[in-house]
């Protein structure tokens, strides 16, 4: 099986910049994995994509060297075990507050006796290896989501659960969840001391850290402060580049 | 952010009067969209619509000045907040039996701390206006399907669930439920008396009330009733209405 | 090969009633296929379908007894023989204005000697059946519209091409080339006069004879005029029959 | 309503052959239905389709005999009544390890008082006469798939659950559930008399017993093991031999 | 019908300032559409667009204030008809080197009198219109690409025919097609002063221009040298800008 | 830009070995791409795909060593182009049957000054390097089939078109145009015969050949005859395959 890059790029001490696609389209997917991003996530939560998109994206970034990501509409078995048959190489489970939702999660992207993933990867075993079965337990990434204030509260206990590989802060949620504004790239003293805890927490039980953002600026400060990944772009914002556009012909 | 219209509607006095769409295609959606209609139902339980297929059908009927609703196939958090996050201004949720299920629906498309949906409304801000997060809350509408015999025993509690709406009433299944037949337009007593007690109850709890129909005709019984919203119209049913045109040309 | 069944229905002295498909999908065209019609036509020209939404709209309808045509985008060699392929039993040709065009059409659909048809109709070998090489060029209908002034000029020479089956007319565009209004259902005498003299032609070549029609009531009268086939309904008509149900809501 | 076919197969005494779809695109379903099987069976679950690309395969296969089937991607009631509304025959439904997962699956397959199967079956009723909804609890067929050891050490009891129809094998994940490989066409004594006790607890109670195989040769010994319906084809294993073409080209 | 808003720009003195689609997907159109642009191309020539994803590209714009253009494939009916019944407010056709192949193009686009369009505007009428046969013509904008030395050389002559309404220059096709390289952007004499010759031409006829750039900076030194229309933005070019982020991330 | 692999196979002294597409879907033509051909032809003539079907089929198998060639539904600038754009490295034309038309469809397939092809390869700049635009002229291969009589006629003239490749044979169609059966892997000796003049004529002219072939055995056949490529593989021929299994397992 082909090995995850994530894992080799965390090995080098590297982080992992990540890229977020919201849009369906595979030639749209096709265009952001020749980029150069170590990471390309397919956003089947709050993207407007479905599975039925989410084939050809995953097929259309398959000739890049860049590694697939989904995040899953919600922590349920059928969402993910189907983006995993769909050749994701780690998933992103939105909203896990409680150990037992962790779990349930991760279990559901592993093979018996580690989980209860069902067996039946056709497409995984043809783009990544005959030997995808052996290897997919170790290959394939989790990241649990810590967004909610409940989530925060149990961070020591959700990072302990076996065979979970990194958290993903998505801050908007968690700001919200906390009684702020839903914001990104922030710097609320309340919403960084959340992510210092977090990030302390996963640094103790070995678990690698994610983080959304809007701005390579903020991703850049988010690396000094120990994030293993950073979301740094979005073929979203990119088009709405245009408006910047726009404005810059209007001047006199 | 836009102003729900089925708000405007019911608080100038007038009955809502929605249309039906079962079949994929966007076509056939901007068509029905042209109509007319206060509100179209995009049905993604019964009708042929999966998100991939959703999405569009909403794109396609943005132009006109109709108010798109969604009913999910289910109850399930993922199906309630990617209909959502597609553009929906309001929910029908199916099959909601007991205060439980309708405080899971209801939650589920509120942002905290009136519920727990997940943050992130790309089309909804960009369609809506950038300050749909604060206002979301208050302009979604919720629609709770009674259709059950439990549902209907406890209706006088679902409707006092904070947050919910409207109630929105299947008469196929609440008839099958009953141990009737699956029948619309119906003039049996006993689902009358369903109809009548249901009534009773929202109007007690100020929520709206929303009634399934086959024609203009009951549809109008309907609003005498006492109902807020009818369903009267039916991309299906328009369709069908082909086999009167054939058995006309076979007239002598 | 499953033997044209329109041709059938004109051997037992029946017209032909049609109905026309212009939106894409296969749910609405499977509904439309259950309505009875004998001929149902995808029209590739004005309705909004190209052809990969083509292919799954015949896929559709053919589990119903409904007999498929095509209306192409244009009087193009590659446009008529995939329509072919995709399965069509028939071919509506756009303006056909002169022998040279009508030629052209005509050997298009039918494999030599006959015409220059290109060879490789996997699916209609398929559903037709294996033998459908040896009798295609018998059974698929070619259908030359006249709707411009120069076709009505030359009809009595276009219907003398060898392997043209029917004539079908386009009222709007003859009624505009002849310096009219683009009307359906017309009662203009001149276009009465037009569709008698088109009527002669073809009588008397031994060529069948179509029209589009707005409505079974005008199509009533073209069967009582002569003609074999007539456009009845519409699925886009269908569905704008919502408007009707609207108004008849708002009547007090 | 049309009586589904599986039913009267078994009735006279034969075997159902089955052949499997995990390539989403209703052309390909189209071809596989015309090549004589008794039951196709669009895989939702491990396959490439979702429910957007699962209603055009239905329609695609219409046309042809063969007896449609779907399993579902997980024992979740949207999914499962989702694909009975898209006009599946009969749902295959992965991973029931207890009674009370069997109940669930098999009472959101009818409606009630059987079961609590949502009414509105728009294709069914359209596909399959409208009396649909009188026969459908009859009709319908509810396949629970045994394959984890805790299904295995229930399966007396998961089949004695009313309203089931048969049991589904899964052997890869049965067999990486006993601690095994997730291999098919197994001759391991340990899977093969799991087989035997989940073929004796069926003959006992009265439900069939299917079986995934990988080879028209495990087919025919699965039959005469006793299996009421064998998994012989699979598009995509038909397209993989492609490459024995191309190692047949290159010997000298 | 709703006048076309790129003719009242025009009238007002003002530039139009375009942007340009070339990736399918309505998702990506919408999301460009809301930007601010005066117009948008969808190019169904070199972009990555058919027909079947064009109409939804047209469809999810409409709720914006932009104008819908089309460049076709070709200078061909079928495809131009397509393109404006789809609902296309404008036509770039590419490769217009003669006289002849001008007015080919220009009353493909135009009813009779004036030229040989088909009708049965479905769309159009339902979404600008119910009197959009009576101003069409009017309202309908043709752009004929001058790319070439031949047309070049004609320029005087092809911007006489009667019903063109514009020149568009394709910078790339004409540099390759003097014996330059296929540049954007150019301040290759050669290829200014051909510019000047078009501009000058088109003032002489009363014909508007317009130009392909590919950046904010040259369009405006194009709309100083005097062209009416620059295309300015490109949703693939926006997409690449995720190059430049990852670069700035790996800064030290 | 990366080379044609044909070229080198070529160059190499060995055959090419492609198969053939003729279904619409990405997986399909993802799994056909992963069995080890050396190209693989997506049919938009005779196969049921589209434009908007080619290009997702494209970028699926791009992840593959397989070289990507399209037989075109015409010989028609449009859709050579559009191909070409799309990522097609050689373009397999039909129905070559005069000089004039072969120079059409090579000079379709060149920019100037070799041709006409018109500029903008942003998805073949990407995929295959930035430097595209100056070999394409050198690396995209130009296949004319010769199929008719006048074709055969003409042989010695159109293989000495400046910019020609090769040739392809389809024999189902020659054989039709020659008064025969539309038949594959014939041995009929006139069949032969026109094999062998056309293999004599591109000898002469240094251009390559290939021929339509049903079996590996008759690719043998005919690579031993002289051919240099040699399809041999088909999607919808394999998917077939299942009929076998099925008269298979009804044996005794």
């Amino acid at each position: 099986m082909r090995p995850n890059r994530l894992k080799q790029i965390w090995n080098e001490g590297r982080p992992v910049l990540n890229a977020w696609l919201s849009l369906p389209g595979a030639a749209a997917a096709e265009a952001m994995a020749a980029q150069g991003w170590d990471a390309l996530t397919a956003d089947a939560q709050h993207g407007l994509i479905g599975y039925d998109e989410l084939v050809p994206i995953l097929q259309a970034m398959r000739a890049s060297e860049v590694t697939p990501l989904v995040r899953v509409p919600w922590n349920a078995p059928g969402d993910i075990m189907k983006a995993l048959d769909a050749g994701a190489m780690g998933i992103i489970c939105p909203m896990i507050s409680t150990v037992a939702e962790c779990e349930a999660f991760v279990q559901a992207c592993r093979y018996p006796p580690l989980g209860y993933r069902s067996f039946g990867p056709s497409r995984p075993s043809m783009i990544y290896g005959a030997d995808y079965a052996q290897h997919a337990n170790a290959e394939i990434l989790t990241f649990a989501m810590i967004e909610t204030a409940e989530g925060l509260e149990n961070v020591e206990a959700i990072v302990a659960v076996p065979g979970l590989d990194a958290v993903y802060i998505g801050p908007s949620d968690l700001s919200l969840s906390l009684g702020g504004e839903p914001r990104q790239d922030s710097d609320d003293p309340r919403i960084l001391a959340a992510f210092d805890r977090i990030l302390a927490a996963c640094k103790a039980a070995g678990v690698r850290t994610g983080v959304h953002t809007n701005s390579p600026a903020y991703s850049k400060q988010m690396i000094a402060r120990g994030f293993d990944l950073v979301t740094v772009g979005s073929d979203l914002r990119y088009l709405m580049g245009g408006r910047r556009d726009v404005l810059e012909m209007a001047k006199p």
